[in-house]
C-alpha cells in the first residue's frame, strides 16, 4: 500500500478516494457477495470494485484478479500451520502435524465459520477455484515436510506424515462444513480417530 | 475409426494412408520422442503428425489435443482398478482398495516400467498435465467410493478408505519410479505397512 501521510490522507476522502485502509476487506466483502448472487464466472471486476464503491484501479493494487480475492489472507494460514509444525513438540510427525492443524483452527475457522462455508460452496463451484486451493495445501506439504527434515526426520517419512495430515484435515473440514454444531479443531480429533480404526487393521497375508 | 471393408482398404498404403490401425500407438511413441526431446511445450501437434509419418487429421481422429496424446488408455486403468475393489472379497474397505491397485500395477506399471518412467517425468514438466493426471486420480476416487457404498459401506468411511488407498498407491508409485529394483506391487504393500506405522501411535490425549 502506498505510505501516505496522515496530514495528506486528509485531502482524501469520501467513497472513491484512494486512501482505503480497509478496502481489501470491502472488496472480499463485495466479490463474496457478487460470487453467490451471480456466480465466480458471472462476476467481473467491475462489478466488485463498483459494489464496494471503489475502482478497479484499487481492486488491482490489491489482487492480481477476481480470482485471488477468494485467497486473501491464506498465507497466514498456511504460515500458521507451518509454524504449528515447527514449534509442536510431540515425537511422532503425523501427530505433529495434525495438532499443527488443530491448533489453527479456531482462529481460520471456527471463529468465522458462515464466512468459510461461503467460500467454500464458491471455491466447489469452478475447476479453476479448486485449483487455485490444492495449490495451497500443495505449499503446505512442501514447506511442512521441509520442516520435519529440518528436525530430522528422514524426507520419505515426513511426506508421507504430511500427506496424511492434510488429508485428515481436508476430510475434517468437509465434514465439519456440512454439519453444523461441531467445532473444526474437535472434528479434526475425531477424523485421526477414523483414519486409525481404517488403518488398524493388519494385512490379511 | 471408419469401418473400411478389407477389399477397399487396400486401396490404401504406404505411410500416408488412411487405413492405420496402429495409428494412436505410434503417435503415442512420436509424441513422447518429441516430449523428452525438445519438452511438452514446445511441441507441436503438426510435429508429432509428421514424426508418426501420418496426418495431422489422423492424429485429430484419436486425439483431441497433444494433452490427450498422454492419456490413451488411461480408461482402461481406472476401470481395472473400480473393478478390482467391485471383485475384492477382503472386509476392510481401505485392505481392498489397496489390493486392488496392486492387482494392476503390474500389467498396467511393472510390464511397461521404462515407458511409465518417461511418461512421468513428462507430467511433471507440466503443471496442465498434473492437472490433467489429478481429475483421472479424482475420477477413480469417485467411482471406487460409490463401489464401496453400493456395496454397504457407509459414504464418509467409503471416501476416506478410496482416499488413504489412493495415497498409498501414489506415494509407492513414486518411491517405485525413483528407485528401480523393485516392482510397483511390493512398493504398494512396503507403503501400506509405512503407513500402519505412521498412524499406528494412539493420541497422547
Amino acid at each position: 500500500m502506498t505510505n501516505i501521510p496522515p496530514d495528506v490522507s486528509l485531502c482524501y476522502s469520501g467513497s472513491m478516494s484512494r486512501w482505503q485502509p480497509d478496502a481489501p476487506l470491502r472488496l472480499q466483502q463485495a466479490a463474496m457477495e457478487l460470487f453467490l448472487e451471480k456466480g465466480y464466472e458471472g462476476t467481473t471486476v467491475a462489478e466488485i470494485a463498483q459494489r464496494a464503491q471503489l475502482t478497479q484501479r484499487t481492486f488491482f493494487r490489491y489482487f492480481s484478479d477476481k480470482r485471488e480475492v477468494l485467497f486473501f489472507g491464506t498465507e497466514r494460514f498456511e504460515a500458521a500451520v507451518v509454524d504449528g509444525i515447527r514449534e509442536e513438540k510431540a515425537a511422532d510427525p503425523l501427530e505433529r502435524v495434525v495438532t499443527a492443524f488443530e491448533a489453527v483452527a479456531a482462529g481460520h475457522f471456527d471463529s468465522r465459520a458462515e464466512a468459510v462455508r461461503r467460500r467454500r460452496s464458491i471455491i466447489q463451484s469452478s475447476p479453476e477455484l479448486q485449483e487455485r486451493e490444492g495449490q495451497k495445501m500443495g505449499r503446505i506439504v512442501e514447506q511442512a515436510t521441509a520442516v520435519l527434515v529440518a528436525q530430522g526426520c528422514d524426507a520419505g517419512t515426513a511426506r508421507f506424515a504430511v500427506e496424511l495430515g492434510v488429508l485428515v484435515f481436508r476430510r475434517a473440514f468437509e465434514q465439519w462444513a456440512e454439519a453444523e454444531g461441531t467445532t473444526l479443531a474437535v472434528t479434526i480429533r475425531t477424523t485421526v480417530g477414523q483414519m486409525r480404526a481404517l488403518t488398524g487393521t493388519p494385512p490379511p497375508s
